[in-house]
């Protein structure tokens, strides 16, 4: 399964058409299974609870471990993504082609809600990134942080990343494409920003074929 | 907000009358915000593994700390599900009128299904009891249990229990309508059984008023 999908790279719906992305997003909500947005939020809230509780005061570690299994997520999200596609789309090859395809149709599929995209291209065409910006957060409708997470402890110490989910999601899909990608959440609504902006950047294309054993962490 | 809930047990919707419970489930299912069944799936699939991981070989206290979050998630659902009742309806106030409201109201709002009731009436009106049957499990479409928890390491040895949420969910809803209950997993299709079938039965009605205190763990 995961050998299909990372040769499938051209496959990938949406290019980077705006319109065609919104389009196939709306379709795929359309067609997936329902559950409660209220329910899920809590899930993932007493999820993120207990990983806390697990590694206790080594936030680091709390926000690797959310992100690794967001990784998880995200690589069977694009299996569920193909399978779903109904009408062959405008390929998606190059990183930025991602941007909207994420932002519009992903999103839409899994989240139920669409993000806006801002390109940051690099020098040369190298460390592209974008930014995937929401004004909705649907993994944290309940969530207020307590004032321990919201700044950082001292000087140079980490922060909690409620949200780092999404960055695994994001991270497993792309590398699925074939795309080393370093995700970050930027901005957070949790930690007073007015909007949430998580930033992907390309690292590297990794070698069609090497996918299937990229992955294996 | 705990006592309010807890003194609005005759608001509760649905009463035992079976059709109307399925009219009000249905237009409850249209009103809340979604979010993607599988996605939720997986982010359910997640917090067993963490909560496993956090326990260890400890399978009581693994299934205890899936039903506490159940639990603490149940007692918010009362709140969400009173919220979004538009119409007045049939009061709930007896143990058994629960079944069909959870059944065919609840269920559907908050998981998009609904189940059989089968009721077990008890001696001398005590000890009442009902059994919801869901062919469907929105918490573990992707999940097959590896052998070592498909069936007990030994005589008299715990079984973890992957879908103890729902137990909780059950017992913190209940418990917001002054019912205390015992809730459990009696046929599990994730066990090879057929369906699924909750057991709820009743062990005390806590006086009215005495909810805000007795919920606090």
């Amino acid at each position: 399964m995961a050998s299909a999908a990372a040769s499938s790279t051209s496959a990938v719906a949406g290019g980077s058409n705006k319109g065609a992305a919104i389009a196939t997003g709306s379709a795929l909500w359309n067609r997936v299974p329902k559950a409660n947005a209220e329910l899920f939020a809590l899930t993932y809230g007493a999820l993120v609870t207990e990983v806390l509780r697990d590694f206790g005061d080594d936030i680091n570690a709390v926000n690797e471990q959310l992100d690794k299994m967001g990784h998880s997520m995200g690589v069977r999200c694009v299996d569920e993504y193909l399978a779903k596609l109904s009408t062959a789309a405008p390929p998606c090859s190059k990183f930025l082609d991602t941007a909207e395809v994420l932002a519009k149709s992903a999103f839409k599929m899994f989240l139920g809600i669409t993000a806006d995209v801002v390109i940051h291209e690099g020098t040369e065409g190298k460390e592209d990134s974008y930014s995937l910006i929401m004004t909705d957060n649907p993994l944290a409708i309940f969530v207020e942080l307590p004032d321990q997470y919201q700044s950082p402890a001292g000087e140079g110490q980490p922060l909690l990343e409620y949200n780092s989910l999404y960055c695994g999601l994001i991270r497993g899909a792309l590398e699925m494409l074939n795309m080393r990608v370093e995700c970050k959440f930027v901005k957070s609504t949790l930690r007073g920003d007015d909007v949430n902006e998580i930033k992907v950047a390309l690292k590297e294309v990794v070698a069609e074929g090497a996918g299937a054993e990229y992955q294996e962490e």
